[in-house]
């Protein structure tokens, strides 16, 4: 089995750091192809940034049916071009926050999400909702750390998630917590261990979530809203983004 | 004041009806400037030709702000880039669907959207959820008629849409009709005098909701989601879209 | 255009302070009248208030069909009798808050409603579930100010309210204010300059919204709920509120 | 105890026959003092019936309080007023169809409404949702009679009524019945014969509820949104109703 | 009239408080027959200990079927088994929990539930929400007693409880209170004293409620997913428990 | 890794037949242990059988948890006990209307309920809602076979099962069909075929869900409501299931 995990910015030291975690989960048999988007945004932090990101994104979608990928991570907490990407690929594709509010609302009662910015917490509600998933969020909270930011040497970012980690459990009442950013894909067992709740992070958790639905045989569904785009040919500098005859 | 209305589409003869529209419906002193994206599909009918769509849509939004626009009409029922446009502009940004939605509110107890494909009708739906009209809305219809096939000459498509307007009244129990998709635009008084009921078109609405805000002293809130995106450098052919200090 | 302002409270002063906002409102060619409830309670302060508002209130609309009004504003925060005024009215009728909380709704992800009893809360959020748009409101917000009492020279009014505005926006997270009173109608500048960030008023925005739906050619939808009363003939001190034939 | 029950509506023999089926369902020791209204309209089928109905109803509450009145049952399917009277009551005022919903919620998974005027079907949604009983509720069915031709001897009203339930149970799914209209208070036991599934009626049910809160000891909460109106001086032919000091 | 209030935990003491309270609330002419689980936990505080109550207190409702029981009255604020109950009766069944919600809906715009462990919260919301009782419901409080402690002479218990309501309504908002805990039936009257608002409690109101429903001539809808449960034959220890064929 | 898949129903056939699809697939070093429950209904066909199937099915976690087992599959579509087993167990704790309901809405935009009798679609709506589901949900459809017939030889119960997921995706406008009864879990690939939407079954889901989760590390939240039972003695024939000291 193929899984194609996108990293939909431009940033390849995120997209090694998160490859490396999925090989780390994923099962026998299960390969991992992590890829860079090759344009847009080196960090996606605003609905402009993941507007921009959409097209480096659904490029390697489009290359990845023509591998013979079995199935589709994309990872961004805002689960950047989702729908898209379901157009497109036969196999299944998962958000990461998709992933992980699944996982999360299977395991607890309810769950905050922990994430970067505040700016970004009306996008992870908007996911929340989108996936049924708002009855389980108890708050989005942000740390103001930026995702760049995250991985640095000396950063002060590990503390402050799991300062926020904490107030989400005692202040919001939440019984776990789900990382809302793909750059904390390496601190969930120490931030676990320190707030002692459970801790999810959804690129590992998709990969999970794509090897289970592509073993059990499940595909995107090609009737209606996700049937491939009809041919047509676009115009400009997005003419090689044409949506050709299957 | 100077509304610029986007076709968020390469479809100059689109944007073309849309102008004319939208000038009749402006006020004396508004300027309507409207612009056909220069890259991406010809028409909206996915959500890959929706993200597809975005860098044209953006591009003009931005432009619009060196321009010294005042507010913003996104002329396709999918309302593209709602939310990233309201993060690059100081004024009024809406979406036809919106205003639509809202407008048909006012004027009735609920409607029904008919659109051109029933795979659209999800976008529909998830609009009218974001917008808070799911509760007015009793169905959402397609007639299956392509977005371009809507101004051919002995098209069948008006008497499908009329049709389509009628077994909503009657099966759906609407009172009023919200047409989905902007290429309608020059329908309306035809199909209201047909089937009798209030009929609501997008681009006309979007106008004078710009033209409302406007004229009230009020644009896009610039605290928290829709402050400007954070400058960065993108990579790749997008760079040109990189954010820029404000 | 000929837009009825309807108080449905008997306090002139205030027909009078919102009149000359409405006026300063609309659009070269739109004429304002503004009218004073005849019956009923100087200021609308409780649900009981508010029926005992709905005779006057009415009997203004059904005035206003008689002098071929287009559009009426109902410019009282609790929207009385929205629903039963359009079935009276030909053209649209649109209450303060709906108005304000559609274009708060449009600008900003989020707005608080701050209003002037703490009693009338419960009222704002029917409202916002009526309209939609609780989905888009953080709080509503009291600051115990009497509606009679918001004009009176020396009053603390203003200072309240601008504080609770800011508990708004720095507690509960909302991106734009609603003002839930037609009294705070002359405010709106000062509070906007003071807490930097969108503030709505209904008065002015209705006065927008009726003019815009007018100028679209939209009337109230006719079949079903909103149609005109049966005719019958009612009893008492209250027989010449009767509704004939049309 | 005593027990006002009020009909909002002038057409006393209306209030006759809720009168004897009240006293039919009330317990030894419940008195029931039933009143008509003494203006306004004969019958309630629109939202400005409703408001008109308003002063007259409020009226026969403010003189049950000095008439020593223990709780109150609004008997007009629309519950008008509902929260008006409970701002004047110390005890408990019941809508009946509130008291119907919350019967059939109890003995049944789901119900369907059946009602007179299709018109009035929104104004039962309305009500559906503000007691929380909406998602009890299959379907608001109306057989499009009068109100006041419910009891005309050799009227089709009854069969229509019958025919309307069935299709409920058999086509929506529901449970039980609940009759929307005060008029149909007399036809419970027929209907619930021919159709073979229970029947849920307002004007008794709410009689028992009622009954049920004053022994409860149970009165209306007077903190907040059901506290007694503000005294006001009121203007006009309505002078009268001014709310005093308590 | 005779109702079956059935204490689903074994704990015979408080029955007994309960049976005071229900005769002291009943009308003349009913009939309180109290039973006691007799298997299964002491008290219930876990969705484990629910389950394992659930056959003691079916046992208690087929025994009353046998005995011509008019209608029952589940005893513990979970409302254990409540729909299974329904199924075998063919009177009315009514919860605790649901009972009180309904009464607080009508005699307050808000209330908020004050129970005793914090683990059960989560079970109030689930049955705020079934009941469509969400909507009123502001929190969901614990106060941290056990169960059985709450009759222990000297406990803190009532301290306890009546500093929660009094946060519940001052800082949730609450106009009224629901008690959370059938062991708190018979301090209704002293909380409601010190806090000055109307508390609801479960039990009596439940009595009322079938009183009522039973004197309507109501009892369960039997077609659908209330009717019997299919004769069957079940093992092991617990086939005495086999549905048989009516 | 040791996964105990629990049929809460005694009838070992299904069992049989549910392991065997469960070993097909689960990964390579995933251990299946089937456990058929020893006590209560032969079949889960009403609330009734379920509340009488919780305590076989919780003795099998009891007994899970004693033998080291690091999740669970509750392997009957009411997904009966979900929150009892979660207090008991360590690691993660799956239903089968849960899993299947998650991964249909990740490979489709809507999909249907298709199950045995009718009087359990509400079971089902519950679940739905239960897990956030609801807004995927298109219907509930019953096709009214008995759950031991599935398997008999010369049963209709495949056409009528096949007929009803047509009507799903043709009259609802389904995309993909959730089985929903542990019984049909050999059906998928036949249906799927006939049909052309992708069909999703509960107990493979599940096993994969509950491979994924154990897999990542995550086991239930043992704060707040799925903490272990208090340790308390249970009375009468359920004794042995009294909640010990951890």
């Amino acid at each position: 089995m193929k899984i194609k995990l996108i990293n939909p910015n431009t940033t390849a030291r995120m997209t090694d750091t998160m490859d490396s975690c999925a090989r780390a989960a994923a099962a026998v048999g299960t390969g991992i192809v992590a890829a860079t988007s090759t344009m847009g945004p080196p960090s996606i932090e605003s609905w402009y940034d993941e507007s921009l990101a959409l097209p480096g994104l659904l490029a390697e979608v489009a290359s990845g049916e023509r591998d013979g990928v079995d199935g589709y991570v994309i990872a961004c907490f805002g689960d950047p071009g989702l729908f898209a990407a379901r157009e497109l690929a036969r196999g299944p594709v998962v958000g990461i926050a998709e992933a992980a509010m699944h996982a999360a609302s299977v395991i607890a009662p309810s769950f905050s999400v922990v994430t970067t910015l505040a700016r970004t917490t009306g996008m992870a509600w908007h996911l929340a909702e989108r996936y049924g998933m708002k009855r389980f969020c108890r708050s989005v909270r942000a740390c103001d750390v930026a995702v760049l930011d995250l991985d640095q040497p000396g950063s002060a970012a590990r503390r402050l998630i799991v300062d926020e980690c904490r107030r989400a459990l005692d202040e919001d009442g939440a019984d776990a917590i789900v990382l809302g950013c793909a750059g904390m894909v390496d601190l969930v067992r120490a931030i676990e261990d320190e707030i002692g709740a459970p801790v999810v992070e959804g690129v590992t958790a998709a990969v999970k979530w794509v090897e289970a639905l592509v073993s059990l045989g499940l595909g995107t569904a090609k009737r209606g809203e996700y049937a491939r785009p009809l041919a047509k040919r676009y115009d400009g500098p997005l003419a090689d983004f044409s949506p050709r005859e299957a």
